[in-house]
């Protein structure tokens, strides 16, 4: 750490899992302090795993010039689309806004708040839209002849979970999309093949179902609906709600970006960068409490308005100064 | 590609396997044209492969404000430790240092002559140094509870080779660095071992023999020697300089950067990027040109003086504008 810069004085805004991953990320830097939660729930009712101030979202407007980085940990659904640039006409804000055909229109109206009221903010920043958009970003320029493969899993897809939780006779239930190995293997090996959706992934589903639902009723409802699981191989597994409880609460997740691509007709190069990730929240939490750093020294560089990850020199995201990262990481 | 941007003129200083490579990347680019190569031979004994015009490096003041990065494709030993801080006072330059150990004094004469000249330079581009360092980076900010390893090969190490060729009685030789299967694994499965140089790494030669050489002597000359074998396990083949032509004349390499850390006592994370190249120079050569856009759009915004890829926005190296890569790449 550059001893010579001052903490990082940080707000989380949204207390779910995303929000209670940002507290424990925080508590692993050395630069960062948490001054506040806020929440839109009762704050009597909401207590801090590691004993931060919890308030009401309408406390936010007398923390005002108090924090450095307000971190907006909500749903990308209905949440951040109306949060993220209202808070950033009065503080500089970090999201993860992951719907990603709805970027562009985010980033223009993030763009205007922020630019208008001289703050800067940062959005859909985690991995995928994060860390994953990095590197398709940098295989492609690094290989322009080419061809990239994203691959998701096996790791809990909460909107296919959703579907499924919303079919009739369904209790609860928990989906994995799981990357099919033999595709990654080819992609691995430097054939550029073109799949199917079906070809690529496949779906694993554990249903917990209402007293008295007809199983092959729903799981017919399962594998023929349509843009959730129509077009992929979809096994359904029907479990009581212990097990669920037991073996399918945590959110693993993680995938591959692989890119393969010739330098000349007698050279094939590979490039992958792969995540294996336990907690897909925490993980999530601990891209955005780094980038958080960057996002405000670029502030302090003089820079405003909308960002995204694709923007921020890698070396403001570190907690060590720019000659030690020369030294010791380059 | 933003075709409002004009097309980049660029230079090549140094044209051997490297330099060749950048030729090669130049081609696939629609945004920059080769307008020159420079040599120190006498540029009547060198054909560009692709037809471009051969000058001697005395040429190259004639060349001043007619190029917007100048490509510095010599050697880190002696070429590039002279050529760099001369030329950066004269063009935008990038080059491919590598020595670890002399970067940060490399950097500082770097940026002492472009800074003064109001040029722009970016050293130590490739993969290592280069994107494995961008890697190592990234990693370390978002899982600071961690640790990172790095694993490199099966690839062809110039140094080693170098090294068994100054043996007496060796003729000619190939050396392979190749990283220890059952390591990589368990870095994978997110253990973090404490290894030695010989649990990360093993070596394998292909010598060929000078007539009447002593078989023996020359193995254990390799074996034992220090700093570059004796804390590894090596293998030596004696084979003729035939199969060495035949089988050991590409310069595949590639590697593993590994990162497992933990965000939480019940959640391990493990983050990698891997790379297989079967040609070492055409992909650091690719990274050059790629960066070299960058390089010319950050001088063009004013910035001068030395940096490094770390310094660098990843948007600033594709050829697609800002809002295609939101839309498209994020």
């Amino acid at each position: 750490m550059n001893t010579t810069e001052k903490t990082l004085r940080i707000g989380i805004c949204g207390y779910g899992n995303l929000g209670r991953g940002v507290e424990q990320a925080l508590a692993k830097t050395q630069d960062m302090e948490l001054l506040g939660i806020f929440t839109r729930r009762d704050p009597s009712t909401v207590t801090s795993a590691l004993g931060c101030g919890v308030h009401g979202m309408d406390a936010l407007d007398r923390w005002q010039g108090k924090l450095d980085v307000l971190m907006l940990c909500g749903g990308s659904r209905s949440d951040l689309p109306e949060q993220t640039p209202v808070l950033a006409e009065k503080f500089n804000v970090i999201d993860s806004f992951d719907t990603h055909a709805h970027v562009a229109e985010h980033f223009a109206r993030v763009d205007d708040a922020a630019a208008r009221t001289g703050h800067a903010a940062l959005i859909s920043v985690g991995w995928d839209p994060g860390l994953f958009s990095l590197m398709r970003v940098l295989a492609d320029a690094v290989l322009p002849a080419g061809r990239s493969y994203t691959f998701w899993g096996r790791g809990v897809s909460q909107g296919h979970s959703d579907a499924i939780r919303r079919i009739p006779g369904v209790a609860n239930a928990v989906q994995y999309t799981v990357p099919i190995t033999d595709a990654v293997e080819r992609v691995r090996r430097g054939e550029q093949p073109t799949f199917t959706s079906r070809q690529k992934h496949w779906r694993e589903c554990h249903v917990v179902l209402e007293p008295g639902a007809d199983r092959e009723r729903v799981r017919q409802a399962i594998v023929s609906m349509p843009d959730y699981f129509a077009d992929y191989d979809t096994t359904v597994h029907f479990i009581s709600a212990h097990e669920l409880a037991r073996h399918h609460a945590a959110m693993p997740h993680g995938g591959f970006v692989i890119r393969s691509g010739e330098t000349s007709p007698q050279s094939s190069q590979v490039l992958e960068f792969r995540l294996k990730l336990d907690s897909n929240p925490e993980f999530t939490a601990s891209v955005l409490v780094a980038y958080a750093r960057a996002l405000h020294r670029m502030h302090e560089a003089g820079r405003t308005g909308a960002l995204t990850l694709l923007d921020v020199p890698p070396a403001l995201i570190s907690p060590h100064a720019a000659d030690e990262l020369r030294r010791q990481y380059l």
